[in-house]
Formats: structure tokens, C-alpha cells, sequence
């Protein structure tokens, strides 16, 4: 008999950066986080245990993917055969909305909505928590993906403690993700793999260590919708991560020269009285958030830049949830 | 009676950086570090004691100056003064043979050749090192400017103890600093105030408890002329510094696209085999660091950098010294 199941999840952007592991293989995470679900960007993912497959497939936006992409979509599948205690191998069929290979970082997306759609075909019936554990260790940053709006994930010491919940709904605050899409020219070091690498800078433990005063500075700033504050702890997180990045062993350089110049405009505008700031992940785009009342005009100033390639906009989605019965399309 | 005396100065490069003080009165650093000084580029001071005059003169480059530059020049005649006991005002006439302007950091130059003129014309004989310890008091790096080529600043943690020396002559190692000055469009915050803001960074007890490490990596490297260790160290220290800076809070930024451009370059031409590492003080310009036979080379790939406005060509220079009689054209 064949199970299916249909999942929607959204990518998140984090403005307190989630980067190295306290456990590599379960991605407990250095330092607890925090985010915002984009309600723009949908990853939908349906998943089929079919006893008539000889292995796991996986077809990611029509193509189908074998070696290490495959491999880690099945490492999350036996997971949950583990749990259920089956052998059967599963299709896995998964599409985004948005074009890969712009640097939207898709991981979360994807691992919130196979880990979700995956559970339910198999007949798991998941909690929030537990499903953000189990997405967790597909990608961490796929944790923050289950709960909706806003989203702090606790770092947690084990499988059981590490897990995301909301700390305010999509409306809270109607803040805007502008994302500048930079011109690329080199292939970057995955976030997985950056990961690993944290500890190799010599300021990983000293940003680490400082991780729970930048998120409570600023999951106080986002509950009073507070922008001034929120855009100067948003900044010097980004910064820090950064600063690790570039001073680990081998350096991993994410900012291209476009980037730079976006970042620097930000600071300008926002000293001009423009509340608009920057954050940038594991890539060279630069995410530009602000009020949604000042979104146009950050849009207007941002097309001046031949650096930046395109822009997509983003607003605070909700949580991963199954597609009832199966969404069209796939 | 007039008292005359003249000396020359070169600034240098520093690979292991100084950022922030223990003592900012004293400017007792917070980490020792390393650094060449750049025999191209000079710094000429003559100092008059002159009972005629009501107050301390200062000539720049040919322009009186007033304010913040009087009173840092006073500052350190004053300490001479206390010294030697009298309180004869002092003209002093100072000329750089660079662009002034152009991020070429000259307080190193400026007080390493005021402090050996003017304790000279004041009467005092000073030993090398308490040459450098007093320049230190008028810029931290102008301690570095006293002794010749290759010099390490031991932090120390007093007046006493802080001071620089030599670790190897200017002909050890014929490396070459070329400097790729890139086009500004903004004032930047002074070194001396960033001095004051470095442990406003989470990140800045991290980077100086490392020091230590990196210190002796980079000695190691230069005094073994091994320039893949060497390269790497380099940048990583350059990296450390401004990832602090750009931590701090209000963040200091001193990249501009063109600096990230040329850094970015640096990088894939070391792994295509050209020995050459980048280090950036506190402006945008890069200080490409090779050896000296590959000097050409790297000038010819950075003369297609549209964002570099020229390039200073720099070798490894003597001590400050005093210029007798006096020296021609001031």
C-alpha cells in the first residue's frame, strides 16, 4: 500500500545567526536563535512510501537527484522508518517557488517540509516540538521552519531540550524582507560544512559566549516592535558571524563587493532616518528589513545599485503545515 | 638660545595588529604585534626650542596647524619638557613625502621622528628603547617606527615595559608592501578613537587572548622567511582586527567595495600559486604583502583593478634617525 503526503514550509531569515554545532550529527547548535518566517517563499514537498521502490528517490523542482543530496534526504527518511519501525523506501518529490541557486538558502525549507510531510505519510502524528526536533536534524535552521511568525529556537543540549517555538505570530509586527540578490561568480562553501568548521576561529567562543545577551536585546526589540534597537543587535549579529566566517581556518568569505556596498548604503540610510537593516546569511545576498510602510522607498534606493540583481519581498509567514489532500502541480 | 634638531621616520605595516588599549592614556596596548617599516615613505620633523615664541608652533607639509594637531604635538613636547625640566615653546616643521589624504596612517612617521627631534634638541640622549616608549605615548604604532626593519612592540604592562625592538634587519627578508590605495568617498572614525571603542566588541577579549598565538606563528614565519605560514597568519590577524571593529558598538567599517574586491583577488591568486597576502589598517586601502621577485607581477594584476587609484611600492626600511645638521628644505 502506498502512503503519501503533502507538506508546505517557508525558508526563514535569522536575525540572530545560528552558526556551529555543540553536537555535529543531531546539529545541536552552538547558541539558541531567532527568526522570521518568509510567508513568499514555499518549499512544498510530498512524500510516498511505496514498497514497490528498491530505494529512496528524490526529484527536486522535476529533476531527480542522486548522491549526496539524496543521501541526506534519506538519512532523515530512515529517521522516521526507525521510529515506525518499517523498511519501506519512500519517493520524495519537492518544489520551491523560488529560483535555486540565488542563494535563498533552501535547506530549511525543505527539511521542515520532508520531515513534516514524511512523519504524516508514515503515520506519525508530531507535535510542534517534536517535528521541530526531528527537522532539526535534517537542518538546523529547518527547526525554525515548523513554528510560525516569529521564531526562537533554544539551543538545548540534547535531541530533547533543542527545538524552535513561536514568540509571536506573523502579525505581530509587519516587518518586510527585501532580499538583494547579488551577482555571483564563485561557488561557496555550504552552510553544513561551514558549520563544522566554527571552531576553528579563534572568536567562535567569545561570540557564542555573547549569544544570549544579543538574543534578548533582541527578541525584546521585536516584542515592543522596537526598530532602532532591533537594527543595531540584527547588524552586530550578522557582523559576528561574519567576523567567524572570515577568521576561521581555512576563511570562508561570504560578502562579495556588492554586497559590501549594499550594507554600507543601509547604515547611511538608516543614519538619514530611513529605519531599514541588513542581515546576510551563509551567501553574498543582502537581506534588507524594515517596516512595511517603508518597504517601497527601500526598494526605490536599492534599484540603483548594478550589484544587486534582483529583489524579491518578503513578509512574516506561519508555520509548516501538511497539504490536505495532496497539492496540485506534483 | 635656540635649540635645533631634525629626524626621519618611516610609518611601517603592521602584520600582527594593534587594536585597543590596556592604558589609552599611555596607549598600553592590548596585544603586542609586528610589523615592517616602509623605507619609500618618510616622515621629516625638525623641532626649534625658541625662548622668542608664546606657545608650541606646528607646520604640516607646509600648512600651520591649530587644534587637535597642536595639542597632540604639545602633548608629547610637554613630556619632553618634564623631562628636561625648562619650558621653551617649540616650533615644529614636519613634511611627508606621501600623499597626504590617502590613507596612508602617518601618526606612526610623524611620532617617531617628533619624539627623536625633540628629546635630541631638548638636550636628552635617548637609548633606542626609551626612544620608543616615548613615541608610544603620541601614537601606540610610532613605538614600531623607532627600531629597524622587521620590529615586534611587547605589549608590557607599563610605561616601562612597553616598548618595541627589532627581531630582524631590513635586509632579512626583501618582502614588498604594496599598497593599493583605493578611491574614498568617506571620513573615517581615527585610529586613535577606535582604539578606544575596541572593547565595545564582544569579540575583542577573544581576538587579544589570541594574540599571543599569532605573534609567534607570524615571528616564527618571517624570521624562517616562510611565506605560505606567513600569508596566512597575516590575513587572519588583518581579518580579527576588523572583524572587532566591525563589532564594536557603533560599528567602525573601513572596507569599501574596492577593498573586498582587491582582497578577494589576493586570495585566488595565493591558491593559483602567486605568494602574495593582503593586511588593512584602519582605512580601505590594501597592503599587498610578496616577495620582492614578485612584485611585478602582482602590479600587473592589480593595474586592471578599476577601483584602485594607484600603488605604493614599499620595501623594509632602517630606524628613525636624526638627519644632521639639520635637513634640506625645511
Amino acid at each position: 500500500m502506498i502512503s503519501t503526503a503533502s507538506a508546505l514550509a517557508h525558508p526563514n531569515i535569522a536575525f540572530i545567526k545560528y552558526w556551529g554545532n555543540k553536537d555535529q550529527d543531531l546539529r545541536i547548535p552552538a547558541n539558541s536563535s531567532l527568526s522570521m518566517n518568509l510567508k513568499e517563499l514555499e518549499t512544498r514537498t510530498r512524500v510516498s512510501f511505496d514498497p514497490s521502490l528498491a530505494g529512496d528517490q528524490l526529484i527536486l523542482n522535476g529533476i531527480p537527484e542522486e548522491g549526496a543530496a539524496l543521501q541526506r534526504v534519506s538519512k532523515m527518511l530512515n529517521r522516521i522508518r526507525n521510529i515506525v519501525e518499517f523498511n519501506t523506501f519512500a519517493s520524495v518529490e519537492s518544489e520551491n517557488n523560488f529560483p535555486t541557486g540565488a542563494g535563498i538558502a533552501s535547506s530549511a525549507s525543505a527539511f521542515a517540509a520532508l520531515s513534516c510531510a514524511a512523519s504524516s505519510a508514515a503515520g506519525l502524528s508530531l507535535s510542534e516540538r517534536e517535528l521541530s526536533r526531528l527537522a532539526r536534524t535534517g537542518s538546523g535552521s529547518a527547526s525554525r521552519s515548523i513554528p510560525e511568525g516569529y521564531v526562537e529556537w533554544q539551543a538545548g543540549t540534547d535531541h530533547d531540550s533543542s527545538y524552535a517555538y513561536s514568540i509571536a505570530g506573523a502579525d505581530h509586527w509587519d516587518l518586510v524582507d527585501l532580499i538583494a540578490l547579488i551577482s555571483k561568480e564563485h561557488k561557496e562553501t555550504g552552510s553544513s560544512l561551514g558549520h563544522t568548521m566554527a571552531d576553528k576561529s579563534p572568536i567562535q567562543g567569545a561570540r557564542v559566549k555573547d549569544a544570549n545577551r544579543r538574543l534578548e536585546i533582541c527578541r525584546k526589540a521585536l516584542l515592543e516592535r522596537d526598530f532602532t534597537v532591533f537594527a543595531d543587535i540584527v547588524e552586530q549579529d550578522c557582523n559576528l558571524m561574519h567576523a567567524v566566517m572570515m577568521t576561521s581556518d581555512p576563511p570562508l568569505y561570504y560578502w562579495l563587493p556588492g554586497t559590501l556596498e549594499v550594507m554600507r548604503a543601509v547604515q547611511i540610510w538608516r543614519r538619514q532616518g530611513l529605519p531599514v537593516c541588513y542581515t546576510i546569511d551563509a551567501g553574498p545576498n543582502v537581506h534588507l528589513i524594515c517596516p512595511a510602510k517603508e518597504a517601497d522607498k527601500v526598494k526605490r534606493e536599492l534599484g540603483s545599485f548594478p550589484g544587486v540583481k534582483s529583489i524579491l519581498e518578503c513578509t512574516p509567514g506561519g508555520p509548516t503545515h501538511l497539504l490536505e489532500p495532496d497539492f496540485p502541480g506534483v
